[in-house]
């Protein structure tokens, strides 16, 4: 019998995942090129290598990986596969650098639905293209039934830093302003309230999003006065700070006044029992900038849909024990802890 | 109760995984600096970024990606560690590039030992401390028990084109010559007969090795008379020959005497009803290079202790059908198949 004997159509509509899709053969062949070269759709795909080449100037580039076991696979805002290309491009510009290319790779349970697959790639195909990223290589494997969970998806991206930025997590310093660029606890609760089958008055919404054409601009304006930027995902803003007070020895202050969040996400925090502090965002980022230009940075991320809300919350300052100390809404203060374990499970 | 008083030392010997292991906070930091950080071992992982930096030079540059999902994790002659490092090297080497940077990603499941995490962190410091390629960016997931199996490794790497190398998959013309750099079926034998408890009379290990180091060689001699390579992985070589000859729109005529492949390993294919040309192979290479180079790069290739049983297989020749066709040991000759699914699923 030859190969073209046995090839059958990939039925995307009633289709599920099997062993030979991740065998290496002509099924996995026609499950690459049937969803993932389609949906991504671009040259260096198509051109079928293991690996994909492109020019790149001499500079300073940074690489970044990701894996995202998020559940449910499909949430309010989102799916696995626009968060994860979205979280990989976020990885790159908090360095300051410009994504430029992406790569993929699934591992798929035996007997997940071809639909569903096409969805994620068709989100990810999207985000992609929107954020001017391409995905251009990728791998599939394949795993028995109740051997995975689905689908776990890995991205890996690379950018160029822009030339004369320097940005180092150990590089705050006391009087430094403490920014964030808009509510926080979104991607979380969107999460959750799908994966408890909640139903909230108010649609909540993953705030997942690719924010280097935020970063583009605030490095515009205010260039090498930025400290550091870091996305409070996993772990929420208060591992996000914590993990900056750390590791650049110094204590931040917070007002909870100050930092945004939406009613309806504080409401459901309230009922869920979480803390927004330590819930996970996708569409935000954290930025330490010397205090001289902080009016100026919050100006030009407040013209930007991505950064409307963003807020000046507090400021480091010397502390040999790196704490980060929040001023209360009840007019009290108390630490904001580094969480030791799960407040979320599998939330990216 | 600060972070400090919640900290527990990590058990190399006698701890799990647990699901705060992956929730983003102090458990998380310690499962990463006690294991990843101390086996890869390198100043861009302390640095403690979501993303690593590195200057790099103008030219041509590829970017590759590879999950591993290998049942069982260990086998004679590595594990899913050095797999994962060796494996994601070889794909930049197939390019004729110079392996730069690796990135890792885990996704593990809830209870696996951390002594067994330890080791495999151990095997991919130690393959990519050997092959000059370190490991310097990561990320780690923890699934609850039952949503995945032990541990899966996704690496993506980067590396650049020698100067005036252009390797392509459609580069292969009629005459070419075929060469394999070593014996066939090695990795599939030995992780199947470790599956499946097999005893074989003699010890059959996998020949799961980095290959940047012959492929540096071979180019050496050989420059743009090769056509192009590449590593007959999953599928094993007669998906790999397939591929090639699709990709290439020509024939391969290959001879079964010429194929190396070791007495034991045979023998182990002949038990277990398997044909070798579809098993895995992790540290050989497939070059199709100038007839007039032929043996020029076979003499360099059997230099190298990766290649020294190297063979001429065949050749390409004028086919609209794009055959693999091999004369077999009984005289006779059979279309080499381009298998549809599975022979031996999660081999790599």
């Amino acid at each position: 019998m030859t190969t073209k004997a046995k090839r059958s159509r990939l039925d995307l509509r009633n289709g599920r995942i099997d062993l030979s899709h991740g065998a290496g053969g002509c099924a996995t062949d026609q499950l690459v090129k049937g969803i993932f070269h389609r949906a991504f759709d671009n040259d260096w795909l198509r051109a079928g290598n293991d690996q994909s080449a492109f020019a790149v100037p001499a500079g300073c580039m940074v690489m970044t990986t990701d894996s995202y076991v998020v559940s449910p696979l499909f949430f309010p805002g989102g799916n696995i596969g626009s968060l994860a290309v979205h979280g990989t491009i976020n990885d790159i510009a908090m360095a300051g650098a410009c994504p430029l290319y992406l790569s993929a790779g699934f591992i798929i349970e035996e007997g997940f639905p071809l639909a569903d697959l096409n969805r994620i790639a068709d989100a990810m195909g999207a985000a992609s293209r929107a954020a001017g990223v391409p995905i251009i290589t990728g791998d599939t494997k394949v795993v028995e039934r109740g051997k995975a969970d689905g689908v776990f998806i890995s991205t890996s991206g690379i950018g160029m830093i822009r030339a004369g930025l320097d940005l180092r997590s150990d590089a705050a310093r006391p009087g430094d302003a403490v920014i964030i660029s808009g509510s926080i606890g979104d991607h979380g609760v969107a999460v959750m309230s799908k994966r408890e089958n909640l139903d909230f008055d108010t649609d909540i919404i993953s705030d997942c999003a690719a924010l280097h054409g935020l970063v583009a601009a605030m490095v515009e304006v205010a260039g090498s006065s930025i400290r550091l930027m870091r996305d409070p995902t996993r772990g929420g803003l208060a591992a996000t700070l914590n993990e900056i007070a750390n590791a650049s020895n110094v204590g931040l202050r917070i007002d909870e006044e100050t930092i945004p969040i939406k009613p309806e996400v504080a409401a459901a925090c309230e009922l869920l029992g979480l803390d927004p502090l330590n819930v996970a965002n996708e569409g935000k980022l954290v930025v330490l900038v010397a205090p001289e230009f902080a009016n100026a940075l919050l100006a030009v991320m407040r013209a930007h849909p991505l950064g409307a809300q963003a807020a000046l919350i507090g400021h480091a300052e010397d502390d040999d024990h790196c704490f980060v100390q929040m001023a209360t809404s009840f007019g009290g203060s108390r630490i904001v802890d580094w969480l030791w374990g799960e407040q979320l499970p599998r939330i990216c």
